[in-house]
């Protein structure tokens, strides 16, 4: 039996480690979500959140702000074209991996 | 704003990671899948399913049988209730993920 290619070979990493996934999805449907709304809505730690900002940011996939409200810091994050472009390819081979495993299951 | 959980605090490393969700996906389509096969499928190097394959038996998500096809060695990965379980919740999260991704998009 040979093996067509499984539609997890069009996962990448960068994009699709759990936490990162979490952040580009939320950027994408707000088009910018704040340091403290990321870590409530993901529940991770600051520090595991601004480490998987940092993969995201040197990967040119999102922009990360930072300034003030009042005299508070607040750290913003914004979604870049190319992670449109990289949250797409993952979203489709996301579609295709529960397509072809709903179609397993119903045979 | 305070956030909503997001569907990615469903998704369990042990089973998200893209190869590992790769051999289970395979798994419980096919019910067994042999070493080659997988390989094949994945584009992976054999130490690098071998590692995979060794997450997944030590978590008690699959059982990895050997044994000899005439006199070529072979090795077989069977998929155990827990990873029924398991697989069944990430599916079941992505799902969620692709259906608020999709609706965000929407509006």
């Amino acid at each position: 039996m040979s093996a067509a290619a499984h539609p997890t070979k069009g996962l990448d990493e960068t994009v699709h480690q759990r936490h990162r996934l979490g952040i580009l999805t939320i950027a994408a449907e707000a088009e910018s979500a704040d340091f403290g709304y990321l870590q409530d809505a993901l529940g991770i730690t600051p520090g595991n959140l601004s480490r998987h900002l940092t993969v995201l940011e040197e990967a040119g996939l999102i922009q990360v702000h930072t300034g003030y409200e009042g005299k508070r810091p607040r750290t913003w994050v914004r979604m870049t074209a190319r992670d449109g472009q990289a949250l797409a390819a993952e979203i489709a081979a996301l579609t295709d991996l529960l397509r072809q495993h709903e179609a397993a299951r119903a045979d």
